[in-house]
């Protein structure tokens, strides 16, 4: 049977493209949710982040309460890296109770406590939050969910990068010609507090550069390192018998490949002063922070 | 019944300690097993070396053959930490087919290759091997096993530390009072290739010392920290979002604790020149070299 075009089935299809358009404009996105007045709820404020990533629910995330009631009255949010023992005391003083941290609070990456019941250092920081009536929410799988990723959305900001992005998702970059030692002395200047460690021939040439924050592990990196367009990986860490052994074997094998840990704080810290920002797009009448942990270590 | 002693029981116990004397001579250790002429295979080399461990059995160890044929006869040995591109061609320069690595050949601490069945650099590698009939064993979790740890026996060697131990593991040291700072300023002297990173107050006053080679873990790193009796651990790395910042939020609540963290390499390179050196008081007629991997990286 051939097609008929009838006003009807005209009207129909009118229809159906409104209720399309309706449908995706009620989809969240940054800004359409917002969290106005001063008597929202973490929980609350929590939800609109979460909206607002336009991210698809992610099972067994580690973005989770980690500490505190999440029906508390929010004060001020922090936002930061690591809650360090620091930080929480700078929230204090800026009046600010909700603290959203990119990494874990007590020291491994599913936030694990049973094993630190006795431990000092464990009792001292949870016994601080309880009597400051902190609230800590963990933001690290929704925000990298984000698109373009916010950690890399951060950094580009922080690297000035936009100008040389070759995609879309902000991690892969074009570079006029170069060598891998006058890149790294270019990208010193913007993380100037500690040593990088870099596995590559300092005199390689490169033009195509991954950005790879945090930690995703020597096997992704392996994976990103076998691709052609990847001259340069640069990432936050790795177990040294991983990627730094690869890298090595393949500069052994006169590949054009070179690895560059900036160290995790400097390759993501970044992140949650761009979160920071976001955050002041769609909650309003609440005061909104980025505090910085600064390095962890010194180097000599 | 009142016990009587008999010629027949007094001859029956000197008999029973003449076999218990026997059982003890015969248990496998050091130096008591040797490999003589220049016959023997990778195999008969390997089981030599596990028995003069004095270690039992390892369950799912990672000490086993990870290239070629058990069969081959033994030309030379090589003990390296990494058995890398470069290690390996060093190894076959010196007429060595039986290469003794502490750590992994293919970049993961099982050695698990499935994942690299396209990769070019594993490809080239392993055809490095089995062009030059490569034996490579591994000689990880029986050298950690020996009493004490055959890796801490190198380190303290190289350290000049035996002096300084608190005990027969060679793990805890006791030394003159001194701050962090001059001590990881004299500790650089013995590895001064590449940066130390640090986590403490450069101030902080320290005697007791515990040194944990490697990779031991998060977890591990935070029970030694938890001891009174360690003021400083010494280590090869650690994921930065655990001992690290176990050891920042330590020391901001004003505890007398701090992590120097070698790198991998520096921190156990040492324990595979104790390893040649072992060798050769049981491997009489196969010559047996200790080559240097070296940093896998360079820092800026």
């Amino acid at each position: 049977m051939k097609p008929q075009i009838t006003l009807s089935a005209t009207l129909k299809s009118i229809s159906a493209i409104l209720w399309l358009f309706i449908l995706i404009s009620s989809k969240p996105v940054t800004g359409q949710n917002t969290v106005k007045g001063t008597k929202a709820t973490a929980a609350l404020v929590v939800e609109t982040i979460i909206k607002n990533t336009g991210a698809a629910p992610i099972p067994n995330t580690v973005d989770v309460f980690k500490e505190g009631n999440p029906e508390t009255t929010v004060t001020g949010i922090v936002s930061c890296m690591f809650a360090t023992m620091d930080v929480l005391k700078q929230a204090v003083s800026k009046n600010c109770n909700l603290i959203i941290t990119h990494e874990p609070v007590y020291y491994n990456h599913l936030d694990e406590t049973s094993q630190l019941q006795n431990d000092s250092v464990f009792l001292e920081k949870r016994r601080y939050i309880n009597d400051h009536k902190l609230i800590i929410w963990r933001f690290h799988d929704y925000i990298h969910s984000m698109k373009p990723d916010g950690v890399l959305s951060g950094m580009i900001t922080k690297l000035g990068w936009k100008q040389y992005a070759a995609n879309d998702q902000l991690d892969r970059f074009i570079f006029p010609e170069t060598t891998l030692k006058s890149f790294v002395e270019k990208l010193k200047k913007t993380f100037p507090q500690n040593p990088f460690y870099i596995v590559g021939n300092p005199e390689m040439k490169l033009t195509k550069v991954y950005l790879a924050p945090g930690a995703p592990g020597g096997g992704s990196h392996i994976q990103l390192l076998e691709d052609k367009n990847v001259d340069v990986l640069i990432t936050g860490e790795s177990p040294q018998w991983e990627t730094y052994e690869y890298a090595r074997d393949a500069t052994s094998q006169g590949r054009k490949k070179a690895v560059i840990f900036l160290g995790h704080i400097p390759s993501e810290e970044s992140g949650m002063v761009f979160c920071s920002q976001w955050l002041k797009t769609f909650i309003k009448d609440i005061p909104v922070y980025f505090i910085s942990c600064g390095p962890s270590y010194w180097a000599y």
